[in-house]
């Protein structure tokens, strides 16, 4: 298992379907985003489907979905090659190098392993800021997870109108600073939006992420799901996080 | 003050600075919309503004801003003529026909009273639900306030964009289900949705009803605030909901 590892490294158990994932500091590590964006979609999927995760990093989405949905197929694309190596390396670990696919390219111009209108979901935790004129680092893997430098909404959505089946459903985790544009965008591109759910730090707070699911060819009309709330009065997690994590609430 | 109601009326006390409002049940009554909306306006305005209400019924809008901020005048609008005159009695009832003006119009059709680009704030309480094709009573009152007969999103858009000061807002409540539509076409006519307050009839349901705010020419940038819950586990009101209305909370 060594020679999987390189220095720096670190492997952290998911807690689900005993999976593991390496993990790097010096990248950008996985957060709360990304497993309650997977937590949205096992929770709004079943069946056999085949799964593309946009932007998949360290292949954290991937690897949640294989535990938490019967897909048939989850692919993950990244453009970062040192990311595209740790996240085949996780694959590996975990021996699941027939069901996870990681490929290395650019959503902007996908190669021929990816078939147009064969997708059932598109998922994505996109890099969240605006790419600012005066940014510095634009090569450092982190300044490119963060903002959207290589990837933005709009690149997204031309992905997801043409990847996807008729009816597919695409689903994002997002600021919800960039509501109004992921809205306005998604129904550009025919993607109408069906579900939000907005993620509140405690009951008391502004929402910092929301969960939006979008369905190719959908007619209007959007539902707004119970509000989650991350942490209780008290500053500790609600029942709710403790579920969706998988982990028991300590007494 | 017998000879300001008639057969069938009553007047009811809004629990604000002494106001009251004449109510038809023959008609359509306020409901907790139209006073979330008024307190949704109150705590994101100040000042000594123009405020103008479209589709105002029996008033209950200008006279809760009137109660809740230092607007330097209310103006409601209404098409439905039987509203009007009631509205005009509910206003002159609480001595206010110098600060709330109740003018009887189409929103679709301006009169001259009307100033474009005058306007701090619009408000509406629209009607919800799309006219469908089937709909029984098109003159009906009720029906009139609940479908979009006589007025929808696009004409209340289209009316803010030229009735609105630069910068000046637009105030909604609407339900969930519609969201799409409005934030699209806010857009369109450069309206940008700054703030989305959605109200949840409890922590584990799902949202019903959506408090907007639109700013002329805004720059995109949204903020989702804290969830507002209406009853607690228990089934009665949540203290907040206590506070809007302006009522101590039974022991």
């Amino acid at each position: 298992m060594d020679n999987l590892l390189k220095k720096g490294e670190r492997i952290e158990d998911l807690g689900l379907e005993n999976l593991k994932i390496i993990q790097n500091p010096e990248y950008f590590c996985f957060g709360m985003d990304a497993v309650l964006l997977s937590w949205f979609v096992s929770k709004r999927t079943k069946g056999s489907i085949h799964i593309i995760d946009l932007g998949t990093g360290t292949g954290i989405i991937p690897l949640l979905l294989y535990g938490k949905t019967q897909a048939q197929s989850i692919t993950g694309l990244e453009i970062q090659e040192p990311l595209v190596e740790m996240a085949r390396r996780s694959v590996a670990l975990n021996r699941l190098s027939a069901q996870i696919k990681i490929i290395h390219g650019d959503i902007t111009k996908p190669g021929e392993e990816i078939i147009p209108n064969f997708y059932d979901v598109v998922v994505s935790n996109p890099p969240y800021m605006r790419a600012q004129a005066g940014l510095k680092n634009k090569q450092e893997t982190k300044t490119i997870s963060r903002h959207e430098i290589l990837c933005n909404i709009e690149d997204i959505l031309i992905f997801s109108k043409r990847m996807l089946k008729d009816r597919g459903r695409l689903f994002l985790v997002h600021r919800p600073e960039r509501l109004g544009d992921i809205i306005s965008l998604m129904r550009t591109y025919k993607i109408e939006v069906k579900h939000l759910q907005f993620v509140y730090p405690s009951i008391k707070k502004e929402a910092n992420l929301v969960l939006i699911e979008g369905r190719k060819s959908g007619r209007p009309g959007l539902k707004a799901d119970a509000p989650l709330i991350v942490y209780n009065e008290e500053g500790q997690y609600t029942q709710e996080i403790y579920d969706i994590y998988g982990m028991t609430k300590p007494e």
